[in-house]
């Protein structure tokens, strides 16, 4: 089928507004003097991340944001990485950090996440800034779950009320994505390998996620006709010829056959998530900016100055 | 119907399983000189608190725990309460903080509870503490939740694929709750206000936990037969010769023909929240212990010297 078919939930478009708000809030704050700037760190083999950190880099440039690459060797430890994360916490010129995924089994990846201040947190990982969300503040969330839920909301379909199920319960998309859509009002339901039957909760589902990393899981009988679709899974197939694609966690030539609406593999959740990155640096910048003058009331001075 | 109907599930056994444990604990940090000692924290009106308050120092001594109460006036700015807080803090002799429920209105009560290092929140309210269950780090979580779930577990139901349904998503109850539940392996469905139907995923629940403070909400049709069900609520009701009585979210009387266990109010999650105040206690004793030694490295400093 055409990749224009209208029930294609495509994070382009999205991604787009996303980075184009961005950029005049980026613009802006430039303007009166803080320029966002992310940093990001990657230990031992680049070129695994490579393709990831080029479109971090670009998309950033889009949005007015610098971007600084910081490489380390595959033999730094733990305490090295902590130390250089210290550095970067009490940097003033550096908004937010990104570590990039993998690291080198030695590096305790949670412990390093955590090393990270929760105000320059732009990955919406420390565990700060996932209890903050359960506390309705939703504004700084993991980068690939509020990217789920932004594609969700581009349907237009009311949140308040709406059946959700959540197949897959990890940290860092699972769950937060279910808390998000709590808190926006869904009644949500979370299932994960140990769920009896994922397919009796799926098919009653009016909007249906699936994080799990298993190629074509869910196929059109386990779909709720008209639902929308978000699929959150990349994985590898391999070709008869050899060659390899990327499909998601859904069967997408038959459940687009059920779904009003679904995500498309690559170019749905993927785009979304690095604009959501963006977003959430200008969350910390802000966030930062609060802190300053709560610190020295700036602003009352400014005032009592005028 | 008799209070010893053996489809009771009472707080009391329970309690006093983990209050014997916590006891053993504490004698045994005690004799190796950390003495755990719990600050209650009331501002303003006593009296409406008293009965909580006495009942916690109680049952903090039968768990070898020390307890001291602050009583501050209710004209405490929000400013001193914080600088009260931090000095708690930096007392080493402090090992938990608890601030009693209501507060004045002047007191914002979220950021008061998040100005109590994550190490000293025993009530397990700090965004960190609530971001950790996400991270399935369960040993400290909000008292009412990680009583409910105790309670579950005290049937002998095996929570791995268990259907659970959550009335409530309240932050520091029902969201944790379905955090605690998901970490064990359950498959949980969070309703609330905006749900369709409460009583269609109700009915479906082997097992059903109800928070709503709505008295007598959840009636015997919708309840699955043969169901768990745990009653959080704790609402008065006033009688027709104008005395008042404790009731839950569930009519106990008719639920009770149809599930295979209930617990009751009072005397079903009450009892266990303040058991599970004096585990996280120890919990925290025990976190700070190994800060402690992660900090001076007393223990190999020990072996060395051995």
């Amino acid at each position: 089928m055409p990749l224009d078919d209208t029930r294609y939930l495509k994070g382009g478009p999205v991604a787009a507004r996303i980075i184009a708000e961005v950029r005049a809030a980026a613009d802006s704050a430039t303007a009166e003097g803080f320029r966002p700037k992310l940093v990001s760190i990657t230990v031992g083999d680049v070129a695994a991340v490579d393709v990831y950190v080029r479109n971090q880099r670009a998309k950033a440039e889009l949005g007015g944001i610098d971007f600084e690459e910081r490489r380390f060797p595959a033999e730094l430890t733990a305490g090295e990485l902590e130390a250089a994360i210290h550095g970067m916490n009490a940097d003033p010129r550096v908004t937010g950090i990104i570590i990039q995924r993998p690291v080198p089994p030695h590096i305790p990846i949670k412990a390093i996440q955590a090393a990270i201040h929760p105000l320059k947190d732009v990955e919406g990982m420390h565990p700060a800034s996932i209890g903050n969300i359960v506390y309705n503040e939703l504004d700084l969330a993991p980068c690939t779950a509020a990217a789920s839920v932004e594609l969700l909301k581009a349907t237009g379909l009311d949140l308040k009320g709406l059946e959700v199920v959540m197949v897959g319960h990890s940290e860092i998309v699972g769950k937060p994505i279910a808390f998000l859509l709590m808190s926006e009002g869904a009644t949500v339901t979370v299932c994960h390998h140990m769920t009896r039957s994922v397919a009796a909760h799926a098919r009653r589902a009016d909007a249906l996620f699936v994080a799990v990393g298993k190629p074509r899981l869910i196929k059109a009988d386990m779909v709720k006709p008209g639902a929308a679709v978000i699929d959150i899974g990349i994985n590898a197939e391999t070709l008869a010829d050899g060659s390899t694609r990327i499909v998601g966690d859904v069967d997408t030539d038959s459940v687009k056959e059920v779904a009003s609406w679904i995500t498309p593999v690559p170019g749905g959740v993927g785009p979304v998530t690095v604009a959501i990155l963006l977003r959430n640096t200008m969350v910390a910048l802000n966030r930062q900016r609060a802190l300053y003058r709560e610190t020295y009331g700036t602003s009352e001075r400014q005032f009592a100055a005028e």
